[in-house]
């Protein structure tokens, strides 16, 4: 089985750790292909930057079904682009968030959620509400230190301190990261606070793994059918479907 | 007091529609500026149309900011990219989708949306749920037909077959004309039916007239907050914030 | 256009407040009418008083069909009557609670809304549920002082201290002002807040015109309708619709 | 026990229905109290009536706290002035649309309405939301005839056809009576249809003799405090807390 | 009438707390039959002691069939097999926390729970969204104290201690208590805090008084129909329908 | 990894059944041990039935834990049990309802349920509640027929019938099997109906699969800790914990 791992932001290294995360625990018979856009912004940290993310997905989503990709992961918690991956992908596409939050509800009552900036808590927000989840969710936290700062060892310890917070106030039972770069600190952070700390990237990886395994494919039936064909202008052509 | 209008699409017919149906409703200080991007799909009827329009419109809301637009319509039922046009523009920015449910929640207790092609409709079922506007939602209808076709006779007519048919079976009291493309037939519907049909472009320049001419802007305090400033790569490098 | 704002309370300077609000905004070609009823409750701080505040208002909307009056604003944070006021209206009716969450919601992702007494909280709860504002409503807040309290100096800067602790406090993106009382308020609080701080009064009577200049009307079919024919007994019988 | 039942519209014979099933199903220590105000409509069929009905029932209320009352039932199904009412009350104040639907929540796991005219619908539909009963509500159906036919037997014949139709399509578990007015036929109704009918009337009393047997009374702490003490000028003067 | 009030647990002196409570409110003509299952958890405290003591009580509820029982009341906070012992019965079964809500709704705005060791309050959350009381419910505060220990002074402080807390921080108008344990402090805490203190097992006995008084049994038509008659095997021969 | 896989009745050939679907998908280094309470109803199909399955349950679950099991599923469309088996579980437990809908929302944008008997739709839409999948699910429909009549051909046809009603009516992405016996059902269908057809027990296999395979097991931080140890009295002493 091939899953197809996106970094939807440029940032190479970032693709890399979710590379290392996803094959960590993925089934010996599934190949990840990791990879991220040419063109768009270093990280995602805002609605813009969301939005100007799309684009690069549905290219890689496009290149992979040429490539027979079995199935697909959005790596950024803000799964952008999901609907309209879905309809241009044959097999299943699976944001970090949406894997985070059902995986969350199956294992606790309740869970929190700990991310970046502050004002990617809205994002988090919409994305609770679309998936179903406001019954699970219990609050959503932010360090307020930038997605690239993530890999220095000051913005590890905040993240551990801000699920401490969470344990202690939130009358949660599992925390959610809220980042694609948080995807190694889930198993120091689960041992550190003994409680399940859920890296969305693993979760997704396995959840296509279980919906390809199970014989599903995304619905091609109304509302998630391929797209229509028609013309696309401009610098947007090749994206004719 | 500027007006951005932005078709989405890159049919310049329906930017026309559009525009006739905005200038015929503005204050007489209001300039209203039309305008379409020069890439992407031609019509928006699937959620691939719509992720691929957004980069046509920000590139909008850019040039609009440095013309010293003083607020912004967004001139597609699926209201693609709002958020995100919300960050990026000083003064504030209406889909036509949310200035039409909130006005049918002011004249009446329940509206119906009559949109073009049936997968469209789940794009207007999810703005529905986030304009908070689920109890005011009767049904979504369609009429299986493609959003340019709207240029032809046979097409308002099953525009108006469905609208009669929302009036006889939904309980409604007001009807919503789920494109922009339907611009110029609300105020034959209203006459036809005897009940409001709201077309989402003229309210929502009266909106935008309404919030301007109160004084309020889009809050720039915390979600949205203009971009954060970071690079953007290859063919996006001209949206750094 | 004439837009009839009504204060339902019996206070003189308060309705002067609101029309200072009113006609400070409202468009050149806007004649504002205020008015407010020979009988009933000074101030209306609870379910009590805004019941009986109901039919000065119906009395109002009354006579302001026999003037033709082309819409309504009900200047009150309770928005008492609304719906019996638009069955008795040509045009439309907005309240200021109403107008207020609406405009919130367009140009922000939350707001919190800061009121006088804190029993009329509730009645602002009810509200945000009434008009889907649920998800967009971050908290409300009261100063304890009561309404007629605003004049003084010291009530508006427990209103300013309140609203600092919403911005510090609620996550919010704008403040809503949850008296029509504080109509003087909003500008003065947004130039110290910097965020955008929403009077209800104005933005209603912005709707107004907006719905007006789109064309639109209270929907005549079903649920709002005019009022059914019928007796009316005893001192109640110049209601008779 | 005394309770006073309110009939909030000034037919006088609905009042003795409305006191006929009261009495019919009352403690042997309870004495019913029936009453209907001076003034107002001669039945409540939509919003405007429904407003202009509280001052009457407000009326009652003021002199039954002077007659040592110790409970109030609203007899309209739109629950009007319910909230007014609790402020004004020591004791507790039920309406029979509330009464209704927590009984039936509680005998099945959803229930229709019946009711008489469609415009009442969205009331009942209102109420259905204040409650809590969103999920427990299958339908709201209507006959479409005035309240005041159902003393002719061909409206009582409505009644029993739409309850046979909510059978057949609602999937409901039982039916609530959507008007006063209907108070004498759920023992008929219910011999008929084999189901749970519901009769608001009865229910609300028997709730009214439960709470004032349990020892509760309308919370006086925060929002349902008796009113404030204030001023009411001109005709509503005597209504001065 | 016969009303069966069942402790689910097999503490004895619990049954007679319970039963004492609930002979204090019944009317005169009201037998009350008390009774707790042979085996079983000595007290119910999660969700693994509640799901082992519903074979108690359906066992209860079979011989009080068998008894002509009119109406039972299950004494457990988390309303154990409530939707089977509906099946079950022909008259009404209302469990205590359904019923304490209800009543809280009735006489106030909001209300919270007060319960006992934390990790119950999950079950409350639960109920609080099956029967519709989501926008009543302010809070859920435990004492963090064991059932069995209710029985202590010292945990009778704890509980006034946890509503002096809620009646400050919840803005609540009512308090319920969260365990069958507490029925005998509601009137000492109700003078202790001047706010309705809410003991669902006296409600709940009132409520079915009220159902069986109005003539409601619990309806036999679809969910709530007699179970199916088939094979039970093993050990739960005895329970074939 | 060893998973066990619970038939909740006692009919051992609906339990073969079971088991040959998990097998089917099953990853090759996964156990599949499947097994069927000795006591209990031979079909599971009201609220009655459920609740005295649970005993049975958890008596699996029980020994399951000295035996070592990685994570179990529970074979029913009620999901019984869920939260008591996750309290006494270490690893995941995942019911078949709870997974198939988690599934069918990752592939399409709505589902529809097709399940046996009528009355058992009462307890799905329970679930579709619980799990937040309501802005998920069209429609949930029912052949009326037993579940035990599903090992005969007609009924399977009964099956298909309804699921191209589903097709045709419900405006549904995915169909959801509403019983465990229809397991072996969903490749015909699906190859029949061109639309994912999902049965909830390989779906609840593959993520039971990919929650273990992720390292995540039940929180057992607050609500989910192990049961609580205390006495059990009379034939239930061998469940104390």
């Amino acid at each position: 089985m091939k899953i197809k791992v996106i970094n939807p932001n440029t940032t190479v290294s970032m693709t890399q750790t979710i590379g290392s995360a996803a094959r960590a625990i993925a089934n010996s018979t599934t190949e990840i292909i990791t990879c991220n856009p040419k063109m768009g912004p270093v990280s995602i940290e805002d609605h813009y930057d969301e939005a100007l993310s799309v684009i690069g997905i549905l290219d890689e989503i496009r290149t992979g079904e040429a490539e027979k990709i079995d199935g697909y992961v959005i790596a950024c918690f803000g799964d952008p682009g999901l609907m309209a991956a879905r309809e241009l992908a044959k097999g299943p596409v699976i944001g970090i968030a949406e894997a985070a939050m059902h995986a969350a509800s199956m294992i606790s009552t309740g869970f929190s959620i700990v991310t970046t900036l502050g004002r990617t808590r809205i994002i988090a927000q919409h994305l609770v509400e679309r998936y179903g989840m406001t019954r699970f969710c219990r609050q959503i936290r932010s360090i307020d230190l930038s997605v690239l700062s993530l890999e220095e060892a000051d913005t590890k310890k905040a993240v551990l301190a801000e699920c401490r917070t969470a344990l202690k106030e939130d009358d949660c039972g599992a925390i959610i990261l809220g980042c694609a770069g948080m995807a190694d600190l889930s198993i120091w952070l689960t041992d550190a606070l003994g409680i399940p700390v859920i890296d969305g990237v693993s979760v997704a990886v396995k959840f296509v793994e279980a919906l390809v395994g199970a014989g599903l494919s995304t619905s091609k039936t109304g509302d998630l059918a391929y797209p229509i064909s028609k013309p696309f202008t401009g610098s947007l052509s090749k994206f004719v479907p």
